[in-house]
């Protein structure tokens, strides 16, 4: 059988640890070397570094250049940022070496919609290097588009979608609990919405733009509100603790409009400990359409253990695509790997007990 | 822009009849032509035969081969039949043409599980002749199995998968109905069940072996069994009258073992008017895995809706697709078409709004 896959993984956070953690599980795929931003940290095992039992005998580089000529890996993993415009430097330099790259950076999921410049050139770059640059997660990526579009396939007609996602944010850290303006006041969130400080979820505006160009929608106009989850308990994380009449998080909510009517609803509320005072995390998916479909799951599919999954388990869609900046609803769905990385699928393949 | 996509239909059945009226509304596809198995309704009009309120101004044909060479379709949907050997010859007149073909046949959603030969063959055809051939539909071909695969996406692993659908029986006719022994005695169902007579669910050797595929499972047994549902009170449809203590339908399950343990368990009981009995209809699917699944939706997508949306919804899938034998899983999921049909999907496209 071919050798393994070579897989360089760029971030050493909990994502990027995670993404480690998860390829020494899979057959297949091999580690070859991680790359981290902080150059304090250059050096140290990864294993050491990421709170592995024993070192991994590779130490973190940050050198992302050298690192690749030295390795030369098949596909790399990106968790380092958000923004496009923070992503496109580290995949830049993946590309040109014909490194096919799978990002976790949300604005990555659908480029165009905030970033069309950076889209047009990393798809450039990537055709022209013979490359595949993906962007993925659970959300933007998969729960709020992905997977809307995947029940759309049974309908003749779809009026309008909703789509509601409900989670914890008991387990994250201050840089998501202040986006979310987690501990404010009922009126410092609403100024924080209004300098910028409090925007809640990075994604509605790539998961509207996925669901629009894959459905064929012309969407006229995206209303975005942000409202104050006031807690009516005591709320107490690690990180935080929120008096009754403070936020407890943000209802992030996005309308689409199209054709003069609401077409797509995402709505995300986020908020710690939501269950203190009866509120069910979840998914739900409802399409008015013809036939209508609604799915829903109760909890929420966990935000972290998914997005590392979904960047290991696209690996061998993204060997396999054609060259150019792609996005999940282009390639054939993701599924866990739960056999040998490098098998290939086949149509023709007779079931091992026949 | 391109002409419309010309297309074909076999079949002038309920799902025939269904795919014919959808491609009416969907802009970029056109009917070009409609052929139908039973040479006695060959020659009336489309339109009138299936109860549309004007004629179509084609005429059903009965000759495959020679409507093929006349309107020399882009794609054709196969819905005449259910088992791959039925498929086989009407889908290699279309593949010898180098016409794409896309088939509801139940068999052809994984035709390597029960036909390996068949598969085979039409696989090297299609090849040769640069065409793409797809089977597609409800189940096999979505609930059951690629939406299974496309939940397991975020799981890091998999010990087991438990996927049901609880479907009313009620508006079926006869051939269904005596399939799943609906009106029998409970003693008369299990001799139906041992000499065939009595089958089930056709599409869980499809299901897991595509599941099995994609994530790389090697199964080694299928256990199935097939339970009467009796029923305690009266249920009647206009096909059949089901007296208490006798069946309303068929508790049909398979289970696949891999490693020495149950990985994957499908479940369809399949019964008319099960509300009678406080029994709600639904879709489930359960993933033990890391980190656990459950998406639901209650009542269960629609068989028939779904089928014919699916058939015509994978059309731009198939369209740009490599030649050959395709499984659903083997491309972009399709989605509902809402703009036009020849739209090519462009993950560069910016929003329209922006």
């Amino acid at each position: 059988m071919r050798d393994p896959v070579k897989v360089l993984v760029l971030g050493t956070g909990q994502m990027g640890s995670g993404i480690v953690r998860l390829l020494g599980r899979k057959r297949g795929l091999a580690l070859v070397g991680v790359h981290g931003r902080r150059t304090d940290r250059a050096g140290l095992d990864v294993g050491t570094a990421i709170g592995l039992e024993s070192p991994l005998g590779l130490p973190i580089r940050s050198d992302l250049e050298r690192l690749c000529d030295e390795v030369r890996p098949d596909v790399a993993i990106q968790a380092t940022c958000s923004r496009a415009a923070d992503a496109e430097s580290e995949l830049a330099v993946l590309l040109e070496r014909g490194v096919n790259a799978i990002t976790i950076a949300e604005e990555m999921a659908w480029p165009a919609a905030q970033s069309p410049d950076v889209a047009a050139r990393l798809d450039a770059l990537a055709r022209t290097r013979g490359a595949t640059l993906l962007g993925t997660g659970v959300n933007p990526g998969f729960v709020l588009d992905l997977l809307v579009l995947v029940l759309t396939a049974v309908c003749a007609d779809v009026a309008s979608i909703t789509a509601t996602r409900t989670n914890d944010l008991s387990p994250y850290g201050p840089t998501v609990l202040t986006a979310q303006g987690v501990g404010l006041s009922p009126d410092a969130f609403r100024r924080g919405v209004e300098d910028g400080s409090v925007f809640g979820h990075l994604g509605f505006r790539e998961s509207i733009a996925m669901i629009a160009a894959v459905l064929g929608w012309e969407v006229e106009r995206i209303d975005e509100t942000r409202r104050p989850i006031v807690a009516r308990v005591r709320r107490e994380t690690p990180f935080v603790t929120v008096e009754p009449g403070q936020v407890a998080g943000c209802e992030h909510e996005a309308i689409a409009h199209v054709a003069g009517r609401t077409a797509i609803t995402l709505v995300h509320p986020q908020q710690v400990h939501p269950e203190l005072e009866g509120v069910a995390t979840g998914d739900r998916i409802e399409i008015d359409g013809t036939p209508p479909v609604r799915m829903s799951g109760s909890p929420e599919i966990p935000g972290g253990l998914a997005t590392v999954a979904l960047a290991v388990n696209a690996i061998p869609r993204v060997l396999a695509a054609a060259p150019g900046l792609m996005s999940i609803a282009d390639l054939p769905p993701p599924a866990a790997i739960l056999g040998d990385a490098r098998q290939t699928r086949d149509p023709l393949r007779r079931p091992d007990h026949g």
